[in-house]
């Protein structure tokens, strides 16, 4: 099997719809707002100090080190997002200012290669004594991702001698000789950054340290327990969650893990590791435990949305089909780590059906995390918000009604940005021979093998036109389960539906040639698992990728007090100028108490007709403060 | 207005049904085993060392305090509850042991009247330093309480004179005078005991430090913040929820507060107080602020079964409508301070409508908090478990799936104890003149003003049999709201049923009249008012004051599934042996799904019959553990 590998960004431009939109937003208002809260000029908003820190350690600036230990990776995932923009967008302003940025990370760079502001700022004798919570290597991590997306947006080499100057330095104090460190990351991404520095660079010294930080994981006697007892132990965020085994996964060896457990983000940068490992080195352990911990997140941990981490405590999946729509905590961060893992699952093994997992993160809990502003964000994405409740409990403390400007973890934004930034990575793959068309958008696609333009208002639009700009054009569409084709013409002929391994493989096209898809966009319930014990008797709708929600600014309050028919009937309309945003409503009913003042009344309620209208979930709460529901109660 | 006081418990002797079997565990199980459990002689449960510290402040053991430093309460409560479980069974033998007791805490008494073991054993110099967390007045009060129970019982005053010296050297330390302490309790409930000793003694020094406890809460500039600041304070519990102003009720003097907040219990032992002092002093304005926070309490804040306390952090209440069934608190002892305040608005008002949520409280959450053996107790009682959720979701640490043996914080097992075994106290009371039936319970009263015998299987039979036993007794018979009298006759003639002030007057009945009442106890639904978001679609059931659940041990898993239809046919049997316990069940439906390994898919379930059975909430759990649940879905 050809390995598929993502289309190079500067291989697609986006010529319409939500991606045309998101991508604008991202690179006219995102990357500029964090540019700003990175050098704390927004006022009213938690202070980074990022740049400073990293001026600091430069030794550009006097001053102490301020903000949580892995502030760093705030910059190094702007960074990475801009280089993202910089392939798409080719903007010598952003450019500059980027490569000021690779050089100051050059200059916080110690002698020996290693960088990161807290500890040469605040620590430099305390390097690695926490692995468990210093988020150094995290933070290498994340500088690794940007170091090889600035390398690829621009050729330039200096931020890649930078990342390379440190890794080096890490192969140097990790892995299984006498004298070296036996530990591996406390939050796992190193390993994600190293081996995509090993793709760019061919050292396999890289990819080795990424194997053995995941093969060294969970061996005993663990690590962490260790590193704890050890005199001057420093317990930085004083959690005693973190300290469980299961928190970061380190409960077992990842081969044998079959259960996603713990803070979610890590356990899904993780899985995107082992697919790696596995796809590269052909480890069939690895390849055998993504596949049953892929089916431990999406078959029975993993909220409509693509959300993830059923609980604030440890930000952390919980068990089976506990996915409490109120109290979930759905971190932005994890449904990229998902959209990171699903996604290389389909590399991993050549089908396209894990894909449903990237387009069910991305077009609900990703974007979701987002403003129409975008200046404001989602670090928890629930699926149900009552502000009069959220105000009264504090088991709602973690719940945002709307979203914010800034965080004091702030991990959220930038990675949202990077995430929808590298959106046509995503969407289109390569596997040397054939294009994949994970996700249909309206796009240009000119690379030194495919010409071909993309015409379509998906996720909204229920086509998708492909125009062969030149010959022989290979191209395999996938087959989604959420807006499957019915119908496929090639030049108006008819063309056979047989989907192999996720995708219809098109007949090779000769320029000039059209293709023509229609998928179903029906709007439709879904409804959980019986064991879900929130979502009983009720439902939630879905269009396409996309899953709806009631907002209270167009359904008044009470939203609890909605249910839906049994057997709807939906008409939709425009309401959101956003790439084609389609509004749902439908004719449904409300109940009306008998007694408005009682607490406790004998008699059911009445229930009275009631239009509901619902939009996309990812467009909740730009409307300013009210309640939210994406499940609804189902009335026969 | 004539004062309602209660029945002394030695006029009242139950002779079937529901309170015989309880007063009977209490007598037989539950005071012999928390005997046992104070004495550390209960192996696999947590260690009390409570009777063990009573002994070394005695001077009578060596050694150190341990457990929290509010231990002590908990051999005053099992005092109190011996206290009438002697007045009921005179027995001899428990008498001696609470001889010896009362003994134990004279000997702890310190010469100047203090009696407190932590402070005592541990910190003798830091008595009254920290009356935000001490809990010294806290167990005072408890300890009040129980000594006037006692002398009550058993009219030996050598108790009622210790506990007359600790009040004495009370209202020296506590007051407005110059060189005294102007606080107030942290955890109230002095104050009730205050008024209790008040009312044996007629030392009206007594009532005036409870007036004053409750007057200076929430003066400016406010104690406890003071208390925090002082050189070498110390902070025992280190939760910040305690510093709120609202958790124990000192944000606003208790007169003008209108909203239930904080700590439950808390909350509701101060009310409770308020109501003794508007009653006892005419006080208008506490009085008003009883009426206010009353209604606050059951019209918002309350849940269906008398709990109250919607979230386990500090315990407390939230806000309105804000009543969840999982993650509840609605811990025991708020419900016993429940139908301690509710009974009080009765003594205040003369209204007899406040007894509907003593009864409420007492038939379903206080009930609920003791197994059928005796041994096994809830301090946390919940109206919806799945115990395949509360494994995994840390949010719900704070549930029991099955009652306890003990607890590190024991407060509920003796406070549902002294509940049980006085509840002729709030069963029946009296003005001097007419005896007043506030629960009609199976039993003779005979006291120098009423002789009367009652005949009734409440709170599941529906009749009422009232005969006197000898001549010109009068009779007020309340009129409930869960099982309003239908018919009444004396000596088979028809009587009109009007209803004053909550109570039926009945006439003056001659030696050997009978009265014979039939009340409405058909099963029926009850819904919750509509901002009680997670009750929309849902009822629940009630027959007389009990509230039903559905277990899985009569349904099987997946209670969520379940779906009581529109128009209910109950059958009745009986199912457990429990004072005439009534086991109800119906026809609903089954939601079972078209795809039981899909965790999200596109058709509705279908709905399949199913016969549901429902129990009274108060005997769930005595069948090993299990799903739980007090509302389910409605289909019609």
């Amino acid at each position: 099997m050809k390995q598929i590998t993502p289309l190079p960004l500067r291989c697609v431009r986006f010529t319409d719809g939500l991606p045309q939109r998101m991508q604008q937003l991202v690179k006219e208002k995102v990357i500029p707002y964090q540019w700003d809260t990175l050098h704390d000029r927004v006022s009213g908003v938690a202070k980074s100090h990022c740049i400073e820190n990293f001026r600091i350690a430069a030794g550009l600036s006097q001053g102490e080190f301020y903000g949580n230990i892995f502030q760093d990776s705030d910059l190094y995932k702007w960074l990475e997002a801009t280089a993202y923009c910089i392939e798409v967008f080719h903007n010598p302003e952003q450019e500059a200012i980027a490569d000021s940025i690779c050089e100051l990370i050059r200059m916080a760079q110690q002698p020996d290669g290693y960088i990161n502001t807290y500890y040469t700022i605040k620590e430099p004798d305390g390097r690695f004594t926490t692995l468990q919570q210093g988020h150094e290597l995290y933070c290498a991590g994340h500088f690794f991702e940007a170091a090889v997306a600035y390398y690829k947006a621009t050729s330039k080499r200096a931020i890649l001698d930078t990342a390379c100057r440190f890794a080096d330095y890490l192969t140097l104090v990790f892995g299984p000789g006498e004298g070296q460190n036996h530990g591996y990351p406390g939050h796992q991404v190193a390993e994600v950054g190293l081996i995509k520095l090993y793709k760019v660079t061919n050292n396999e010294a890289y990819l080795n340290l990424a194997a053995y930080f995941i093969s060294q994981r969970g061996q005993r006697p663990l690590y962490f327990p260790m590193e704890r007892e050890r005199p001057g132990y420093k317990d930085i965020f004083n959690q005693p969650v973190i300290n469980l085994p299961t928190y970061a996964q380190t409960h077992i060896e990842p081969a044998r893990q079959t259960e996603a457990v713990g803070h979610a983000v890590r356990a899904l940068y993780m899985y995107s590791a082992m697919a790696d490992l596995a796809t590269l080195c052909g480890d069939d352990a690895l390849a055998r435990a993504c596949n049953v911990l892929y089916k431990s997140v999406t078959q029975r941990r993993m909220y409509i949305t693509g959300g993830v981490g059923s609980t604030y405590i440890g930000e952390s999946f919980t068990g089976d089909y506990d996915l409490p729509n109120d109290t979930i905590y759905g971190e932005s961060c994890a449904s990229v780590a998902l959209m990171m893992f699903a996604s290389r699952m389909t590399s991993l093994t050549g089908d396209g059906a894990y894909y449903d997992t990237v387009e069910r993160a991305f077009f609900n809990q990703v974007l979701g995390g987002i403003s129409l502003t975008g200046t404001e964000f989602f670090y928890v994405g629930p699926l149900q918000v009552d502000p009069d409740v959220c105000r009264v409990n504090p088991s709602y403390a973690h719940i945002k009604t709307v979203r914010q400007r800034w965080f004091d973890v702030a991990c959220c934004p930038t990675n949202i940005a990077r995430t929808v930034m590298s959106i046509a990575g995503y969407a289109f793959g390569s596997d040397g021979n054939s294009l994949y068309i994970h996700i249909p958008f309206a796009c240009e696609i000119q690379d030194g093998r495919f010409a071909l333009q993309l015409q379509t208002q998906y996720p909204y639009g229920n086509t998708l036109r492909i125009t062969a700009l030149a010959g022989d054009q290979r191209i395999k569409l996938r087959q989604s389960a959420f807006a499957p084709i019915k119908t496929l013409t090639l030049n108006d002929k008819a063309l056979p539906i047989t989907v192999d391994n996720g995708y219809i493989t098109l007949p090779a096209l000769a320029n000039g040639d059209v293709v023509l898809a229609t998928m179903d966009m029906q709007p439709h319930y879904v409804v959980s698992h019986p064991k879900v014990i929130g979502n009983t008797g009720k439902a939630s709708v879905m269009r396409g990728p996309l899953v709806y929600c009631a907002e209270q600014a167009d359904n008044d309050k009470g939203l609890a007090s909605l249910a839906l028919p049994e057997h709807p009937s939906f008409s939709e309309y425009a309401a959101f100028d956003h790439g084609g945003a389609v509004t749902l409503t439908l004719m449904g009913t409300k109940a009306v108490s008998v007694d408005e003042q009682t607490l406790y009344q004998n008699r059911l309620p009445e229930w009275e007709p009631q239009k509901i209208t619902l939009i996309p979930y990812y467009l909740w709460a730009n409307r300013g403060e009210g309640e939210m529901r994406v499940y609804l109660n189902v009335r026969p």
